[in-house]
């Protein structure tokens, strides 16, 4: 048995390899490639993609799991022997019960209606992407039905979030929803804050160094590491020694790269927290799309937007910028990057509204996998919702059902509960943390992050994939998904802020 | 037969992209990856390298070539097909003629004698890696051995300099030393140029500007290329659409950058002009590293050292460091870019010497190859030539045999002819160039290089590896390997700065 794992390791080394290879190859094509190579990289990142989907799903993996089957059930459910063997089965099931034609027609398609949504969005043109689309949604329900589920969405949203069940999700998004709505109506029926300090001249160099020391504060270990300028900042793994992050700078907008550095650190703390000696296996890498937004959103919100987190270092930023923020107060400037206000663009988003947009959208899959809602019908259904939970309506759908690109790149459904997921366990993980260690918040007061760092590295970072997000959850907490603590949470901190 | 061929091309362009994929590895290994993702780097590049070997040597491809014969004699020789199978079938028995056991054994020693050297080097210690230098010219010897050969150093010249055989690089390389020995004295005899107008300081980006602006003038592009920082300047291919180079800047030796951003960016012209119908198979590159270092050579020197060049660009440079070169005369600069002196480093020498330096070695090898000399013997024969060819001896090995990695990294034998065959040949080609073009240099007066890019662009760099290095200098300049051009540039050129 020794020799079998043996040998399944070396093929999930390989395709480890490869996998790194193409991650290296997609971040230099969105920080150095001249243009004259985005033909040809594209093509090399989908050969790439190929022989590692072959190599993944060969013959040879498969009877190396089957023969490794009675051996897997020997060992502790949580060593790291029986997980590599249960992570490579639940990949391996995933990859290969949907047949390989049916899997290239959808990429095909996606690839094509991508081109399409590129076409479409600025010319506000819903009605030459939607036979596209209903189609999208098709081919969304055909995937699932591969699989045996409980929801059609269910093996959807298993791509992302594993083991996060719709019914589950939508229940404690109702929730959600029903508890956000009033606070949001709140605040903004008050005059909003004043967000004109943050739009000052702010010269890019001294911003992305100011972001990137805090990064560092916050553990993000910059021998393993770097930062780099991208249009759409992202945080990228190559190996335990190599996890980089990228933003992008406006020199009118303090906020825009701050906070995109101090979110995409908080993805790259986690794959640096792995633990090293899942290199080259499917356990080397965080282990769903919520867990992982938990750790950006904690550290770019819960940590870096917070009162004490600023008390401690506004100081530096004024010094750092002293024509710009020298007369302005701390308290203006709290108000300033924390300000609430109904929007229609997610991304543009504050920490309050944004679950508000996520939800809408997950919702909305729903009712279409469920045949409730048809795409026909989409952008009506949008707007309502908009109206309902936000009290806004866009003005076109190019700031509606054409804003996203998820939809229009591949599958519809399963695609954003994962921020909402993420926004909600940050706080459990949050709170988790600070009943073990009550100094927490004095310490964020005095720049020091050691403590809640290793509490994340101890419970969550250092086990990569072993866990769903499920069973992190209950393991690192104690509890099931709640919104308890993240509506305590945004009460405390906006109840504050707004007097509520 | 269009459908096995068409089968051989998809093997190939596989291939290919595992190689740019471990060209980008390696370019980011030496530019911008952080420290901690060394080692995994490492492992990454190894398994890309690997897979392209498995499927390089694989029998489908040894079928292929066989049932392809008849088809590639039924096409003529220049043909793209006939050549793609040529060159294909070249390279399969370059590989598969080696034993894969030997070829690791070699490899792994190589490995540890490179990292012995590493150590030695700096102690100067050539004793301690002597028993491993006498095993890998052991290594040496068998691998040619697997190889037909008139010369046991046949073979492993053609592994860079494919169809140079020893007999005729030896025989040229003697005209050429008795040649550039008197020329080399004459020189030296007289007083030094000065060189101190190069040694103020010159800011990187400024250097760094003005180096690359001449590189896209020259014709290098750069909306299919780049320049990064490295250690040591290098030029890489990832595909036709980007074709990237390096340089190092020092702020206190103008010449440092600039000549070697020149010198980059002539291989970088070569690979960006190949036939971009070539992406995705082995014509795709450069034939020989002669070839390849004989437009590194031509553009670096030829061009940018002359005088012309400088009548157009001085004031340039002048306007770019007024208070650096403000009141040096061209006259003056001229003579300090083209200084020459007796000197123990290779990579620091001269037009006029640099050809010593690497036919020193080369005369070494091949009495090792031959059994007239020992690894014992080397360090005493190196001193031996260094006074009688350069008139001046190392005071240790450091500057000695224990200067260059190249023996050190794998093989004794056919790994440093390039370079002169690259300076010779590149008069071959300036030469014939000329004669089509006789406009030539007074356009390089004016800043124009599009008639001299375009005739090496039609004449070499489009036919990629299609035609082996004698081939490519007979059809472009209609005669062998001859240092006729060669020596007759050095004297005019030098003649005239030291009037002789």
């Amino acid at each position: 048995m020794e020799q079998k794992l043996q040998e399944l390791k070396e093929r999930l080394l390989e395709i480890s390899d490869l996998n790194s290879a193409a991650a290296v190859l997609g971040w230099d094509q969105s920080t150095y490639m001249p243009p004259g190579g985005a033909p040809y990289r594209a093509r090399q990142m989908a050969t790439l993609g190929r022989l590692a989907h072959e190599k993944n799903t060969s013959a040879e993996v498969g009877h190396l799991l089957d023969d490794l089957r009675s051996y897997e059930g020997s060992l502790p459910y949580d060593s790291d022997d029986a997980s590599l063997i249960r992570v490579t089965r639940r990949n391996y099931d995933l990859l290969t019960k949907v047949p390989a034609p049916f899997m290239a027609q959808l990429m095909e398609h996606a690839g094509n209606t991508y081109m399409a949504w590129t076409q479409a969005r600025p010319a506000n043109d819903f009605a030459s992407v939607m036979p596209m689309l209903e189609k999208t949604l098709d081919y969304s329900r055909q995937l699932a039905e591969y699989f045996p589920h409980d929801h059609i969405a269910d093996p959807l949203i298993d791509q992302a979030d594993y083991g996060m069940k719709a019914a589950d999700v939508r229940a404690v998004f109702a929730e959600l929803r029903a508890a956000l709505v009033p606070i949001v109506q709140a605040i903004t029926s008050q005059s909003p804050a004043d967000e004109s300090p943050l739009h000052h001249t702010f010269p890019a160099q001294q911003q992305l160094a100011f972001g990137l020391k805090i990064a560092e504060q916050f553990g993000y270990d910059l021998k393993r590491g770097r930062q780099d300028l991208t249009p759409h900042p992202f945080a990228t793994k190559f190996s335990p020694g190599d996890v980089r992050i990228t933003t992008r700078v406006k020199e009118d907008d303090l906020g825009d790269a701050l906070f995109s550095t101090l979110h995409e650190a908080g993805h790259a703390m986690y794959e640096q927290g792995v633990n090293a000696a899942f290199d080259g296996t499917p356990l080397n890498g965080g282990t769903s799309a919520g867990v992982h937004e938990s750790q950006s959103r904690l550290w770019e919100n819960v940590v870096g937007r917070s009162r004490p987190f600023w008390e401690h270092y506004y100081g530096d930023l004024q010094a750092t910028f002293p024509d710009q923020l020298g007369s302005v107060s701390l308290d203006t400037f709290y108000r300033a990057i924390n300000k609430v206000q109904r929007s229609l663009i997610r991304t543009d988003a504050d920490e309050v509204t944004y679950n508000l947009h996520v939800m809408i959208r997950f919702d909305l899959e729903l009712d279409l996998l469920e045949g409730k809602l048809s795409i026909r019908d989409l952008p009506e259904a949008w707007q309502e919702r908009y109206e309902s939970d936000l009290g806004i309506a866009a003005p076109s759908d190019v700031d509606g059902v054409l804003q996203d690109v998820h939809w229009y790149g591949g599958i519809v459904g399963g695609v954003f509960q994962g921020y909402t997921l993420g926004n909600i366990m940050s706080l459990q993980f949050y709170d988790a943390a600070l009943k073990a260690h009550p100094e927490i918040p004095a310490e964020v007061g005095q720049g020091k992050f050691s403590t809640l760092h290793g509490w994340m590295r101890d419970n969550i970072y250092q086990h990569g994939s072993k866990f769903t997000a499920p069973e992190i959850l209950e393991r690192a907490t104690g509890s099931k998904l709640t919104i308890e603590p993240y509506i305590k949470y945004l009460k405390a901190k906006y109840g504050e802020l707004y007097s509520l």
